[in-house]
């Protein structure tokens, strides 16, 4: 199969072709842009020097049409809502790791993202892409919206035990970490060597555009409205996401009840690792690959139920499962080209 | 003044020195031990070298005994216990960094701790040395029990917005992150360089020592018997704890009256600075430094405060909080000695 | 194929582990140990929990014999001397991670290592294995000596330029600086993180074990005596390498000279990548992967050579290595189970 | 005594800022801006709050005449050749920390930093304020051009040695180590942290604009044109500088030479520590200090001296040393307002 990525000189888009190069289902890796024609990838990343020559490529017809059965947007805001029918009409699969197509609602979306939201045609063709939960829609589906990182580790925690009905869902308080790859490529003063490392950060409180793609996700779960705190944080390190998630237990909750609801949920999907009762999951436990930890504890004492989940942001929580998810839509095995062991240390 | 110091050799002990070296009022500071007679502290750590000697001198009377007005316990648990009353009994006075007499019950303390309390009469004995709370108390006492490093940063945060009663006192979240510094000198599997760099941790689920100091000294503002989720976290830099702390508003709270009530607080004590609203501190900002800074906001959608609080753990969580102890006991201007600006970038 | 792994409870045999896992050649990975059977790896290394076991089985000859064809020791100093012998008698290969029998001079081994040499008649069996340079006499091993990290980098570099006379033999400086994760797994004052972190140490000085293989290997490239001055530094990061190497140009050296002396010494070799004149590599570059990057200038005015040559050292300057060299001594492609690209960033 | 700052808003005006704010001697300090009238310093560094203003001031003559006794110039290059003969005709003593007044030839300033000179009569007014070994020049200067960072590390260790004539000067190499801060506070790809952070970088390969203002110094010392390898690399840290020093030895040279010329060398200046033989100084020993620590070994097997020179490059590299240039000009104690202890850990 060949595949397509647009938005390649992004974290997104690289992390894509690591993964893709060694995916044994892809023939060829082609890499378009709207205003970089020509480019060699290669010159702003050494590190993929291989033989391959990865240019960038015009976005046009000719280039694309026949040449490649899905396309990867690995794009910043707003390119998405404009290319994907394009290539839906051409009959190309689409996976947008952007969050232009992931919120069903066009006001919600203006609201936390402060622009115009995609046209609702194209909103309603897109499944959201979160492998282990949505298999069946995905596998019909031409056009996936791939979930943010945040979302991912927070939803894949939270949905078996708010579906077992084990906490209650307005009690729901999620501080989550991440490292500094999550904020892309572009250099700024928040994300400065100087001045991120040996530092630790608050940012957007109570204002993150996640947050409305997590209640959305979590009333799918429930078929309940559900309003969340969702607070990040950023790390001084550059890969891994950590959501710390607080939930009041409803009667007769234990950690063996939490620890056998995520167990049973997850027992045929090899990504997701349940930690042992007392046992948590750290960032680097999962570096450089597609696994999703999760640990939890219920505290008796103030009848809370904690939740740490982690993922690589830039694998799970962006390109590693949007390749699970071009492997589903092609009814291969999942892990196909995924199956790669955690960087440690 | 001569001031002695049991324990120098610890992170407690060096961050002692720094600033008592260039303290005004100092004349000598005196290093004890039991066990490392004779030993050259500049051995072990070559960057005090500046025409000092430090060397560590016995731990017995007649080295102490008319030669030290105060003497600062940067010990492990269970030495102040032992070492306290026969240091008072000489009429000096006693500066604990040290958890063993923050607590008032010996029951608590030996559930959370794990080992024998210190006796009941050396307890009562002991003030809770949070400067901007307790001036009066620490003023009149020979024996200041030093706060926690947490418990600093949450309580100075939490003790005005609970006293005006702009929060539910039964809502509290606090989801705290620290740099390894805390952790100590001695080197461990947790905290060595390959395994904690890019990585984030979450440790001490639901059982860290500082939730009852926490819920103890929050009880002193309230009259009400308070629990809260305490939940640390261990952040890949050395210096620098904040706590996010989540709580369900009470009726009419906005941030702005949040953010009075802080300003109002502390408007005459110049080590802890609110910041705007819509501002958030980092650890950064006060590295180095005996600043807490906080900043607030409410989320009118959850009916949620968000406080964050930092500050650097081996300053005002530790050894200068210590000094301002000092500063007050002998009735000097609080910030006498610790007038530093943070150390940025 | 089967193999066995001595020592992976060590970052040399957890990096062992990651890549034979997805080796198209290897049927099963066993793990022996002298000290710790029964015990699950996964223990000390919960990234590793994929499904596989990881126990630990004890190295006696009932496990051992016609269960596995070749065995990696990664161990300290001193076990492989010990078990090597052993191993080969049963027919089994041997790749040793270990300095044990990198030497051939027991003499200059104790000089060094402070410890005793390895039998000369097991010295004498061990191939040194670079892969690169010494593809023939690895083919036809039973034993590889796998080489040093530092010598692995400085040696790729030097060996084309010294065998085509480009530089003066005699004025090698070489200023290497690494990661922690080459000082193990063990932690230590030098590797705790609150003392590594925000810090870069010069260690060894002029005496590091690494001296007498580089210019052993040297030796073998230009029959010349070769004295080089070495001198390893500590990065606070967890891997890479980075050694720049001073050395004067012979006269008419030019940068394109180097270059072309480089490029052609590589030509058919994928793993090691010449950077273009002007363009000097990073360690992220090659950040888990087995690439080996070189860039190179002449300065002119003061006729001075200066090759900067990256590697990640638990890969290409160990892991990765040993595993090209198993490659090699079945005739598979080189980089059979190695060609992941590097993770950036 | 009251000072101005022009440039406060980069990394060596905050760090001017944090030791003027404690010196005995300074009543007030100015802020002067040329592009940013009214802005608040706090704006940009929160960290500074600490009641005092910080409002950036215009320009102007009215602003600065008898308001003033000594400016500091931390400034990009190009800004002091334009102004400071406007402020010494002023009658104000001025500071310069940029590199504009360090080189005396036009030519080499135009060579090597690729714009415009300062007049010659400008040059001719600064004095190089390497306190230690210019002490009586310093004394009777009014213009002072700062030390580059790069050069102060390397001219403490190198000047006594050579000017005992222990090394070859035609053997100079140089392989120095800095981290981030010393780029500034401007963002970029470089020092971006999601490709900064674990990973090591060279840049400037035998173009640094420090090389000749090291050569010029270092003739200062011996009246002999010496050429130096001098290579720079970046450390994922904020703060520090190693410089790794090689020379080779002249005959007769030991270890115990070269640091009894040292120690004798520095023997009244307690900025300068040298570190006993066989031990060697770390970055982190001096953080934001004013301290230089020196380390030295000799090899006899190879005949090559190594010294290894760390300093802060924000303190003795850049503002420490500017501060101690103006005690010396005041004929106040050197160390005055600057005896701080490193920061550690």
């Amino acid at each position: 199969m060949n595949v397509g990525i647009i938005g390649a000189s992004g974290y997104g888009g690289v992390e894509l072709i690591r993964f893709l190069n060694q995916h044994p289902k892809i023939e060829s890796i082609n890499l378009y842009t709207s205003s970089e024609e020509g480019v060699l990838l290669t010159n702003h990343y050494p590190h993929l020097l291989n033989g391959d020559t990865y240019t960038l490529r015009p976005l046009v017809e000719a280039e694309l049409s026949g040449q490649v059965d899905t396309v990867f947007l690995a794009t910043p805001p707003g390119v998405s809502s404009k290319w994907s029918q394009w290539l839906l009409d051409q009959g190309i699969r689409v996976i947008d790791l952007s969050g232009d197509l992931r919120l069903h609602s066009q006001s919600i979306y203006e609201t936390w993202y402060k622009r115009e939201a995609a046209s609702l045609s194209l909103i309603k063709q897109a499944t959201y892409g979160l492998s282990e939960w949505n298999k069946d829609t995905i596998q019909s589906s031409q056009l996936i919206a791939n979930p943010g990182c945040f979302p991912t580790a927070i939803l894949l925690a939270l949905a078996p035990v708010l579906q077992a009905g084990l906490i209650d869902p307005a009690s729901i308080i999620i501080d989550a970490k991440t490292g500094t790859s999550g904020a892309g490529k572009s250099p700024s003063q928040t994300t400065h060597f100087s001045e991120m490392n040996e530092n630790f950060k608050i940012y957007g409180v109570a204002t993150h555009k996640h947050t409305p793609e997590i209640e959305q996700e979590l009333r799918a779960f429930t078929n309940e409205e559900i309003k969340v705190s969702f607070q990040p944080h950023l790390v001084p390190m550059v890969r891994g996401i950590m959501a710390t998630i607080y939930a009041s237990g409803v009667e007769g909750v234990t950690s063996k009840k939490l620890y056998d609801c995520l167990k049973q949920a997850y027992e045929h999907h090899s990504f997701i690792r349940i930690r042992d009762i007392g046992d948590f999951p750290q960032t680097k436990h999962v570096y450089g690959s597609n696994y999703c930890d999760i640990g939890v504890a219920y505290d008796e004492r103030t009848n809370r139920v904690i939740l740490a989940s982690v993922i690589d942001n830039l694998v799970k929580g962006a390109a590693g499962q949007a390749i699970q998810n071009m492997n589903l839509m092609n009814e291969w095995e999942e892990h196909t080209g995924l199956m790669v062991l955690p960087v440690y240390p």
